[in-house]
């Protein structure tokens, strides 16, 4: 029997080991966030020296409670952890979160030693962390991040999910994807991965159905043959998107202290992601970009992109950053450009980039966009909707949306501007629609849709 | 004499040729930016038909204006613009700007002529456009943009100036300028540069007191030689931030249609930019970042950087986004570290990047930014501060606000996350403090800051 982490996430009854009554501590926060952050299980709080905090019964110990515990969360001091694991071991707990710190980060190999021993008695009870924010699930309402709501934005639900070596970065992310309204299926942060680490979670995070797209922040590798094999097998499930700390020498050294981490080089990483089929990005803006078109548009059938515009400069921008990608420039069919044509003027360049110019309304577009949606030599589009110009009409967000409503191929949009630019994109989103501030924005994120699907699987 | 371009932005009477009744027109547009945004000069409207629009009165004709006129702006159709450029070279008017399309860009061969012959009877009368959206500037109410304020949010006062090849890219930036709180002084979307070019503004920018940095979107440029010489004169006493489009094959077809500039290849771009001391962005959002952190910071003594963090994957991903820069990490004295080791946990990794951890309190941090502030081995600091823990408290910001302002070596920071992190990073930018979402984005603009006052300037 392997160690089952889904009782990590799916728990239906948990333990806080370490519950406070303080709200200063992380024990009163991590419960806190259980009984304000929906959780519908049953829900334990072990502090021998209280009788309940925030209305949830306490109990001495965690052998106390005679009901069954499949989830305990530990916030209690590092030097009494491994006694807790024993425990958690002897009353059957399913999986453990350890958040507590103290271990290998701060050079305590002792206490790491016996907290490893402590864990290689229960192979199946897989435990998260040490020094770790642990885990949130958006669905369970699972939530050992001990940090409050006020500063840290729980974001929607959705497809994405976030694995994360190091816990203020996580947190960052998710604060930031929460204000984004990017949908959020599960996050983790895993810590000195003592006992589970980022390739057993990926293993995870490939079966787990309310997952379409994983993203991972990691400094270094524990088990690089490990990594390696699962990564490969995972990406061709799953796409799995990269941003690695210490890719350069003077990172490297510093990811040594932070996570204890040897890094490697950027060479070998970089040959690792292309032979497991990792998707790599460089800031966390790319990661999100990647993951929320990865897990929303449709596959496209090929490379060629068709750009869409009312803004000459922003196509010319678009081209240029699709160089060296994995996308190329489509050629529209004679047949589909004529009606384009038909219903634009003279100085319209109906080619790609296609430059509607500036004074195109909605119609224009409505015709662009619906021809090159239904062109066989168009795999997928940017269009770019520049609203400081009054012809176009708040009217084409109604119409534009029931168009790519029913699109069979990828459709980005680009806008850029001020509020009433961003009133209209906000629209666009509702609809499922993936907006864009930049044009390198865009053409990267749709290189990583296309490279995914293409060139990745040869 | 030479033309003088101030009278464009400076022009203390303004005549509207074409100003128009119809609300739907580009000559009511102009003519309601110039009413409303603030313009305190004399102000003429020309249309033969009305007696007044907008409460400005109207004159049959320009020679009927008794008055001096130092600024045309010409809205009429373009068949009628060479002849009044006669009337306004006859009349002695100062300089114009000409809104009206028509000419090159539309292949009108024989009317580019005719503007051509009635511009070079007036060599001293500098004209903007034809073909463009004209000017705007923050400080004297000179806006000819006909695009209303609510699609066009017009930017407050600030030291940044930004050239426009396409006005379609310059509309919807400035907007975003706007939205973004980044100060502006003034805006020229320049058209088909018929008399006036790129290499002209730049000219005149570097003498222009209210600008302190320039930005130009540039497609390509009208004459080399010219350019090159310019460039390379206004870069010793400004920076210059440049996208250029067309930097790819795809790309540099497209401005032919577009602009009809050629592009040239990205190679000799490229080696342009280095001999003649520009600084080259690939997006908005970096161009923007150049500018706001050249325009305001301190100036760095040399390419030592000092990474502050609460978050160590932050000050991991800091340190390699400075790889390839002209940045290199700083090594502080041991007398200004021991402090920081004093007012920090043994866990805490007081090197470079500094790792304060994440229960970083406000103490540690000002112990930190204060003694890299004073290390002479420190040339400029890259400060993080994740909100998302509660031990890093609000009352920060006054305290930080008050030790930087105090700052002779740049600090940039870095903030990650939702709306908590937000509203800090807001009071920040209050007290002049330039703050970045990502390590990337401040190590860019810290680099742009460092080459451009030591590697540029070898």
């Amino acid at each position: 029997m392997e160690p089952n982490l889904s009782y990590v996430f799916n728990a239906k009854s948990v333990a806080i080991i370490g519950a406070s009554r303080n709200p200063g501590k992380i024990g009163y926060a991590t419960l806190e966030n259980f009984v304000k952050g929906g959780f519908r299980g049953k829900l334990y709080a072990v502090n021998p020296s209280a009788e309940s905090i925030l209305n949830v019964k306490c109990y001495p110990s965690l052998s106390s409670i005679k009901e069954k515990v499949e989830l305990a969360v530990i916030t209690i001091p590092g030097e009494f952890v491994p006694q807790a694991i024993e425990e958690c071991g002897k009353k059957g707990v399913k999986a453990c979160v350890i958040i507590s710190a103290g271990f290998s980060e701060v050079g305590n190999v002792q206490l790491t030693k016996k907290l490893q021993a402590a864990m290689d008695k229960y192979p199946h009870m897989p435990c998260i962390g040490p020094n770790c924010l642990g885990v949130m699930d958006v669905k369970t309402g699972i939530d050992t991040l001990f940090l409050p709501r006020y500063r840290l934005m729980r974001p929607k639900k959705g497809k994405i999910s976030f694995i994360s070596q190091s816990g203020a970065l996580g947190s960052a992310i998710l604060d930031w994807a929460g204000s984004k309204e990017y949908g959020i299926a599960k996050f983790v942060s895993y810590g000195n991965a003592m006992n589970t680490d980022e390739a057993d979670l990926l293993e995870f995070f490939a079966e787990d159905k309310e997952t379409d797209v994983i993203c991972v922040y990691l400094e270094g590798v524990r088990h690089g043959e490990k990594f390696f094999r699962i990564a490969k097998k995972v990406s061709e499930k799953k796409p799995v998107i990269v941003i690695k700390g210490g890719m350069s020498e003077a990172g490297s050294k510093a990811t040594a202290s932070h996570t204890g981490s040897l890094a490697g080089s950027a060479k070998v990483f970089d040959a690792v992601i292309k032979q497991t089929g990792l998707i790599r990005a460089d800031s966390m803006r790319e990661v999100f970009d990647y993951a929320r078109v990865l897990s929303s548009e449709p596959i496209p059938k090929g490379n060629r992109a068709q750009i869409i515009t009312n803004g000459g400069g922003y196509g010319v921008l678009t081209a240029d950053a699709m160089e060296g990608s994995s996308l190329k420039l489509a050629e529209m069919s004679m047949e589909n450009r004529k009606p384009i044509i038909n219903a634009s003027p003279s100085y319209a360049v109906i080619k790609n980039p296609m430059d509607l110019t500036g004074d195109a309304d909605n119609n224009r577009f409505m015709v662009a966009v619906e021809n090159a949606m239904k062109d066989e030599n168009v795999d997928s589009i940017i269009l770019i909707l520049l609203f400081q110009v009054p012809t176009l009409d708040s009217d084409i967000i109604e119409s534009m949306s029931a168009l790519l409503a029913k699109r069979k191929k990828p459709v980005l949009v680009v806008s850029a501007g001020g509020e009433f630019a961003k009133m209209h994109m906000k629209l666009l989103e509702k609809e499922g629609i993936q907006t864009f501030e930049e044009p390198i924005d865009a053409a990267q994120a749709l290189h990583a849709l296309t490279y995914y699907h293409h060139e990745n699987k040869k």
